[in-house]
């Protein structure tokens, strides 16, 4: 798959190599011919002929012919009468005596098509069409049509097609995998449906191309991009510099948890689980405010709803003047125009997959809520559920948190600040005045963790010490710790799963659903 | 650096690392109120008691004075007599009698500032002063006064800052391994310099957080941000969706050359040289177009000016209609938009880059010119430089191919079309005339090649022969091959890669310069 590879081959390697392209092209050529002649076997009685069939592949040939195609979505009544050419994948078709009825796909959209047998149209091009097998791209020249009664189970509800020419561009094999229509199906866990067929979470994964072309798909991922857009374009309008930080790193800081190993030429590397050291040392060199997306990686065996090996990571650090919270709170309120964007700009994806998969809509305090892990801990003593005060909160008891916080303060999304020093990473500056508890805060979506961030320490003999004291090997850090030595000023940050993210904003049950390819201890394809 | 981690440790050893983290806060406690109480000493018979010091560490202690500050960069005449906090680093200091002169810097920006003996200002004071390590972070209270002459080798040479209070925020060790000053001296080859002193690559890239911190290096990573913003924004606006794909592949899709390896948990797995094959499947998938910014792995043993064995690629995919050329006037016209986009947003990180490196302004067409490879080959022929019809070009010859077309048609931005089917890899779709062509296409900056792309074999029978042709174990791409089996659109795309384009469009000389923490076969740190 690399496109620019160095290129050492000697002349005599590439003159072999061309006279077999040259016949593998030549084949190629001589297959589009074949293809095209196949539809004027039946030329002689056949009065649409040149009208449908299966086109040559496009090679991107000169005599291509200029169409302009219209998008599916932009078919309506005001067309009626009008000549389109459309191109989308054929969803359905069924034969009814002379009649062909076809659903054309175009992501979320889609419309009928008729063929009718008449005089310009043969019996033989019906049954081509009710015989294209589904998933098939096909272009379609036809006349928009008004309905008398909307079209059931098409977004273009208002028109039909009757279509004059249907060509195959790219032709589905028969037998699929799983059914379009089986995975969109409702999950409705109340209602009494006639059909229960659903795919289960393999059989999508293992199919995941089938599975990306429904509706809720095509709108998972567009909002997710939009999750991306919004959280870059906020920071950049704050003054923030996005930078790029190696995935491949000279040692495992955590003393080898949970991180992957690489082979690096004679010797071995390892894969970054957070880009924290490397947006901290932006931040010693003067960039100010800095935020990164790209992957992360973390090699936890851990098999559930929440967890991928690989996953998108939206960081963010930040030098302050004198208190984290300048940060923190920057952090909340991009939290908050995140959300607005959301349900500004994406209020019909949201719609598309809440059909699939029903939500409470998305609920947000401007400005967020911010509690303190004391005040978090009150709440669950008031319901009988004990926290110590230097405990960390388990997912279920964070769960549990997260529904008193919605019933007090209506609201999905909220801030929890000042843990307890003892459940943090060792780079966690500690609270100046009460020393159990330490300068860091996470934010809940619906009760789970989606952000975890404090202020570090700056100073490289106080990281030493506590590094020191998290029994962490010094001599495996010492770049990181190294980049304190020469003034830094005060800063903080945090690192946000977009996948989870997406997930909890949209009330998904499983963050396999966000990621494109997911990645978990017992999947690594396709 | 696991933030997130589950929280499986028992409650009693986290009681236990409760109490050493009580400690070691008691100690940093102790440790903050000594370092304030280091300024007291003197207060007997200092007039400036109080003034200056070294700030207790910032711990975000509630009491933190509340201080607006300025940026240096709005320090200006209008501003004089006006009294005004800055924070920054100190640049250089040099007693001079009863003055101390400071140079405070802030990324590109510095200004002077003066401390006198005064009846407020003590000798301690202005000492003090003079003895702070270049580096530190410094707060400072001054008024700004006009100057008579311009300040010599400050960005704000119209006013300089009448110092009352000096606090050290973040000292420096006084031993720097580079000095700023000789980090960012112009190279120019041609000028006769009274200070030769150069701060070589490896002195640079060992101590990259000092060496970011020039003017230089905060412009070309200002610009390479830049890149990657218009490089999205322009893509978005044309209807493209960001996506993301794994960099954890199951397969060495070319056999194991160049490819690393990770172990994933029982088994092994690979870093994906490029988002080829999921970028491809996201077409198959319906997204119609797509792109995506990320890390791609390269384990290519090559120490050239311009090879990482990590970099971050910015590739596109996009279906078309029926020829492929949609798609590369896309691309040249996204490098276009690119190139008009740098130029007017960031003319100062140029400027500043070209004081240190200069380099002929990057010259571009609108629309962008494209070439055939055939009349490539015929501009290397006029000068006489041989190509054979089916043979790639090499590094040297598309240099000198670059400075033909620069003195022909004034550009340093062009597009070579139609390469010789046999140099392009398996995946390319052979041209439907000529069947030594392919239709695929690089572009070139400077006469490097910065974007190799193509319209891709859509077809998953015509892709699996061309595979065999190429000797490719087939079950090895399954996946892939199997994405053209249920309909895919006729598609095209390309990968770019950011570092080369901000290297070549500024003119430097090596990729490391463009790159935060670069990595090469010789090395993974910083």
């Amino acid at each position: 798959m690399v496109e620019n590879q160095e290129k050492t081959e000697s002349k005599k390697a590439l003159k072999k190599e061309a006279k077999k392209a040259e016949k593998a092209a030549k084949k190629a050529e001589h297959k589009a011919e074949s293809a095209q002649s196949s539809v004027s076997v039946s030329s002689e009685e056949d009065v649409s002929v040149g009208k449908y069939g299966t086109l040559p592949l496009i090679q991107s040939d000169l005599s291509a012919p200029k169409r302009s195609f219209i998008y599916v979505k932009d078919l309506d009544d005001s067309l009626t009468g009008k000549q389109v050419w459309v191109r989308g994948r054929l969803h359905t078709s069924r034969a009814r005596g002379k009649q062909c009825f076809i659903v054309l796909r175009q992501k979320e959209f889609s419309v009928q098509i008729l063929i009718n047998v008449s005089e310009s149209i043969s019996k033989a091009m019906v049954k081509f069409s009710s015989n294209i097998s589904k998933e098939s791209i096909v272009d379609i020249e036809a006349t928009v049509a008004k309905v008398p009664s909307a079209v059931a189970g098409c977004s273009q509800s208002d028109v039909e097609l009757l279509a004059s020419q249907i060509w195959v561009v790219s032709a589905s094999v028969p037998q699929l995998p799983l059914q379009i229509d089986d995975a969109i199906r409702p999950e409705n866990p109340g209602a009494e449906d006639s059909l229960n067929i659903r795919v289960n979470q393999d059989t999508r994964l293992d199919n995941r191309i089938l599975d990306l072309r429904t509706a809720t798909s095509q709108a998972i991922f567009r909002l997710e991009a939009g999750v991306c857009r919004l959280f870059r374009d906020i920071l950049t309008s704050k003054g923030f510099v996005e930078i790029h930080t190696p995935k491949i790193i000279p040692a495992a800081s955590e003393g080898g948890a949970n991180v992957f190993t690489v082979s690096y030429f004679k010797g071995s590397a390892y894969l970054a689980q957070s880009p924290q050291l490397y947006k901290q040392m932006a931040i010693a060199a003067d960039f100010e405010k800095v935020f990164t997306v790209g992957a992360v990686f973390r090699a936890e065996d851990s098999n559930t709803h929440r967890h991928l090996t690989e996953f998108t990571g939206l960081d963010l650090e930040m030098a302050f003047q004198y208190h984290y919270h300048e940060v923190m709170l920057t952090i909340g309120n991009l939290f908050t125009e995140i959300f607005k964007g959301l349900r500004d700009q994406f209020s019909k994806e949201i719609a598309i997959v809440g059909q699939q998969y029903p939500a409470e809509p998305f609920t947000f305090l401007d400005p967020p809520l911010v509690l303190t892990y004391e005040e978090g801990r009150k709440m669950l003593q008031e319901v009988g559920e004990t926290v110590g005060e230097e405990e960390d909160l388990s997912t279920p008891v964070e769960k549990l948190l997260g529904r008193l916080v919605k019933a007090k303060y209506s609201t999905d999304f909220y801030i929890l600040d000042k843990y307890p020093l003892a459940v943090r990473p060792f780079y966690t500056m500690p609270d100046p005045h009460n020393p159990k508890s330490s300068n860091s805060y996470d934010m809940f979506m619906r009760g789970e963790e989606i952000l975890s961030g404090a202020q570090r320490i700056h100073d490289s003999e106080f990281l030493t010490e506590r590094a020191k004291h998290h029994g962490i090997d010094i001599s495996k850090i010492a770049a990181y710790i190294e980049s304190f030595k020469y003034g830094c000023p005060p800063h903080a940050g945090g690192g946000i799963g977009l996948e989870r993210v997406v997930m909890l904003y949209l009330g998904l049950d499983n963050v396999r659903k966000t990621s494109m390819f997911p990645r978990d201890p017992k999947r690594i394809s396709p």
